[in-house]
């Protein structure tokens, strides 16, 4: 008898594990269903639509060669029954049947299963401020927001925005709004930098420092208070602790909640902030039930910790996974081993105006969070040969376990999106094999001048990370350059030495007589005279080549008391700090 | 007292090799010394310094800030002594001391050493044939040569070109001479493809058609007769098998040579098609004596065999294991485990005009050549979520050992180059530790609809490669499908059956109509009936896709001889076969 399997959800692990599995078992009888119109979409792809680059709606539901993927494309190419607007109201595990509701007519039936998939996503998280409900306060959450949001800015009717959340679909909102409509935005985000617990603060400041630069407000550490209503009881004003924004759309981008209800009442096992437990193989704690994408957790490759990350990428993954188990135990006779998902590691990128962002494992914050000695290392470098016209500064900071020298993460900031997912994938797939810095710094990468440098900026960078581990070198961060800036006019200020050339330290010199002293790296060795020996040195040139090696110069000769700035200048003006 | 150290070499590993050294242990003498006036410059960039994309020869030869990399910049700022236009004779290495001459006095002496290192890299292979010593033929073979071949396309004198040689420097040679200045160029290669030894005939074909459609004109399996003079002396044509090809300059880019001449008469052990054998510290057989870059051999990551691999990367990154070991040796009461270098892979990219090729570890030809049960697996897709804008199309072929399903190599040509050489460097990252195609299809990529795809092609790849492997596909490729194709006259000729939606279809049937038959991949099911049973059956759609689903419903219904072509018409098209 063919295996009768229903698939609740039909978005992106749904239909992925639906076809995956009726290619290696075409008698299955597999249904899918969704309480929805819309199936089987790129949700990533809403901003890109809003922002016009996506000119229409259905071309996140077509298929590579244009069709489009609805109920009868299922049906048709797949073999899969579809059923849109139709919602699972309780799982009867011990006579393995769904209880169903069609929307429209409101009827009720019970669908029977011998294995069950629960695709059942995550919801967007609203805000508890007055005035959430209003008319023009919208979430990113699925086609029909989309399609309101562009409607509302293409219509023209929209000149001032509040994005609220400066996670990854918040930036693009924001990016997506001021590129071509020209919307006035203003992104207000509780905590107290952009892209909160994915990347460090001084990445972030990079990556705020571009939206900037093309006209997006930030209000940090703030929250909305109240969103205000006009005389026709539509938005007109967001109200912050700064003050009252005018804003005829309010966009909400304050995360997800897995969808696990259905799994906590049918007893399933759950995590203990939500999200549904799922082995290796995508199996809840019922066998006969397999879950993934956005309604599980999953334990994170260097936590091991139940890790929530509501990702589309991580979700199509996981349907060819339960596909393929779906099939095994369809079909034991084969004895094929079953398939597993690795745990996961946390990869992810960002479109900005100029700039991309990107990262995989752990931030410094979340690695000493859970109890590593870790240490973040920063360096900027063009991403290519130096000398080929097409290069583009690329800033990574990598985070590292003390001692063991393991890896623990990247993220970086850079001018060219490609090079950078290049350079984070690379990571992300060393990750869950424990590389060291060693491994960056001796890996072998393709290299050609209009691709890549010789010593490619992973090399460095591993190399860069042993010098610090090492102790041949004490780097600071902009953030802590900016606290000694700041200390300038007191007693015991240290002293800024540029170990550029004079024609790139003078106006500095000009400026700050008493703090900014310049040696270029050349002549150090012969000029150590003119250094105090009771005055803290810190140490900058371009992007930290130099004054590292200033650095041991400087301690070849004596001088304990030094620091050097990592990224230099480059990382500094980037940063958007001023000196 | 202070170690010291003599370094033979001074283009890419002997600088690397000495500053590193010099700043683990700054009171070293380090003598750094070449037969050439020019160190230390990126002899990789000389191509697109000929192309223009480097406007100056000096820019080969600057640090990322500027500083020519000159005799004076290594003693200021790295404190090293740097000797040019010296020649190494021969190495004692009973007494330790090297015996050089000053190339423009004559003068010769003996330089003690502690520890050497040899840095001696290679030199271009001349060819034999009449003429070949002409003024007008050249190799890409130091700064010296560059400058000389930009003069002469730069003057005007250079209306046709001959590269002899399509690997990669060739290439880059034939886009360059096209590209910037219009000279009507002809690669003539011996072997019966583009980049021999480093990628598949299939993509070969696309590289090649690159090239084509910009008016690069190709011989292959064709060697030079002989290089013709004009009444002046200086080259005006090339005969070959095929007649004469008129060209006032030809560039000989067909392969290197190491230098280990000095090592042999050493008595160091040197490998059986030459090269120096090194351990991964990059010690030769006399343990005082290192070697790194283009004049060694070294174990490959996947075959374990002594394999020459001259490539700029590698003797940056080896530059660096040799300076850390230098210092290890000065100083081993510090106890630090000392650096290796990992077994290599071999990757590598190169720019074409509107595309790029990438490559790491094997190749089919190169696995099966050393035991390998080997398949390829070939896949196209655009290079970032089919919806985005700045897609660009991606062609990979995956190899893979039958059984295990480990992975032996990959190569891909691609539009962005940035996106492939991404791909792949995560795959050279890979191959060291044994990944599957498991691994593969589960691997955990940053995804962002501007950047990458939700299943990331090689998510696809190593999907596409478990499917094979386990039997559930038979996949032909472009060359043969080709030979299927040259049937079609003949009793027994498959049928032809596209799965793509009739329009696409139609102009092959009405050219084809006893060949080519058309049922769009989603009828098929209900169409079975109309296909014949006794004759072979090709499928054939757009990419690949959906004849994979046409050959699970024809499988299931019991079509025996079907096979589907990987890549599809895009493949087809890409690699030149007009059908």
């Amino acid at each position: 008898m063919p295996q009768r399997v229903v698939i609740i959800g039909a978005v992106a692990l749904g239909p992925k594990a639906a076809a995956r599995y009726k290619r290696l078992d075409p008698d299955a009888e597999v249904t899918l269903l969704d309480r929805g119109r819309d199936i089987s979409y790129g949700g990533c792809g809403i901003p890109f639509y809003v922002s016009g680059d996506v000119s229409d709606a259905s071309e996140l539901q077509t298929t590579a060669f244009h069709m489009l993927r609805d109920a009868e494309f299922f049906r048709k190419t797949k073999g899969v029954n579809v059923r849109t607007q139709t919602e699972a109201l309780a799982i009867d595990r011990a006579n393995k049947t769904v209880r169903v509701r069609h929307l429209p007519t409101g009827r009720e039936e019970d669908l029977p299963y011998d294995k069950l998939v629960l695709a059942t996503g995550s919801r967007a998280n609203r805000l508890s401020a007055p005035g959430a409900e209003l008319p023009g306060v919208l979430a990113v959450d699925g086609m029909q927001a989309a399609r309101e949001i562009r409607a509302q800015v293409s219509g023209g009717g929209v000149s001032h925005a509040v994005v609220v959340g400066a996670g990854f679909i918040g930036l693009e909102m924001a990016v997506a709004l001021t590129d071509l409509w020209g919307v006035e935005t203003t992104v207000v985000e509780f905590r107290d930098q952009v892209l909160p617990g994915v990347i460090g603060p001084n990445l972030a400041r990079m990556v705020q420092r571009d939206l900037e630069q093309h006209g997006v407000r930030f209000l940090l550490g703030q929250a909305v208070q109240t969103f205000e209503a006009d005389e026709k009881g539509h938005l007109a004003a967001v109200a912050t602790p700064s003050g009252r924004l005018e804003a005829e759309l309010a966009i909400v981008a304050v995360g997800v909640t897995p969808n696990d209800e259905l799994a906590r009442a049918a007893g399933l096992t759950v995590g203990r902030r939500g999200g549904i437990v799922v082995d290796a193989q995508l199996r809840t704690s019922d066998p006969d039930i397999f879950a993934g994408g956005d309604c599980v957790v999953l334990p994170h490759a260097l936590t091991g910790a139940q890790t929530y990350l509501p990702l589309g990428s991580l979700a199509n993954r996981q349907g060819r996974v339960i596909g393929t188990n779906l099939a095994s135990d369809a079909n034991p006779a084969k004895g094929r081993d079953p398939a597993a998902t690795p745990p996961v590691v946390g990869a992810w990128c960002v479109k900005l105006f100029d700039r991309a962002a990107a990262g995989a494992g752990l931030t410094l914050a979340s690695a000493k969070a859970v109890g590593f000695d870790a240490v973040c290392v920063h360096m900027g470098q063009v991403d290519r040969a130096h000398f080929h016209p097409d290069k583009g500064f690329m800033s990574l900071e990598l985070i590292v376990e003390r001692g063991a020298g393991r890896i623990l993460g990247m993220q970086g900031v850079a001018a060219n999106g490609d090079t950078l997912v290049g350079k984070v994938d690379v990571v992300a797939a060393l990750l869950p094999s424990s590389p060291t810095v060693e491994t960056l710094a001796g890996l072998e990468l393709a290299y050609s001048p209009p691709f890549s440098a010789a010593l490619d900026i992973l090399n460095v960078l591993g190399g860069a990370a042993q010098n610090i581990l090492e102790g041949r070198v004490r780097g600071v961060q902009v953030d802590e350059f900016a606290a000694l800036w700041a200390e300038r006019d007191k007693t015991g200020a240290p002293l800024f030495l540029d170990c550029r050339e004079t024609a790139d330290a003078s106006p500095f010199m000009t400026k700050y007589p008493d703090d900014w002293r310049n040696i270029p790296q050349g002549e150090l060795a012969d000029r150590l005279a003119e250094l105090p020996r009771d005055r803290e040195l810190v140490l900058v040139c371009n992007t930290g080549a130099r004054s590292y090696e200033a650095f041991i110069t400087l301690a070849h000769a004596g001088f304990t008391n030094v620091v050097s700035v990592e990224g230099g200048m480059t990382a500094i003006v980037a940063a958007g700090l001023g000196i």
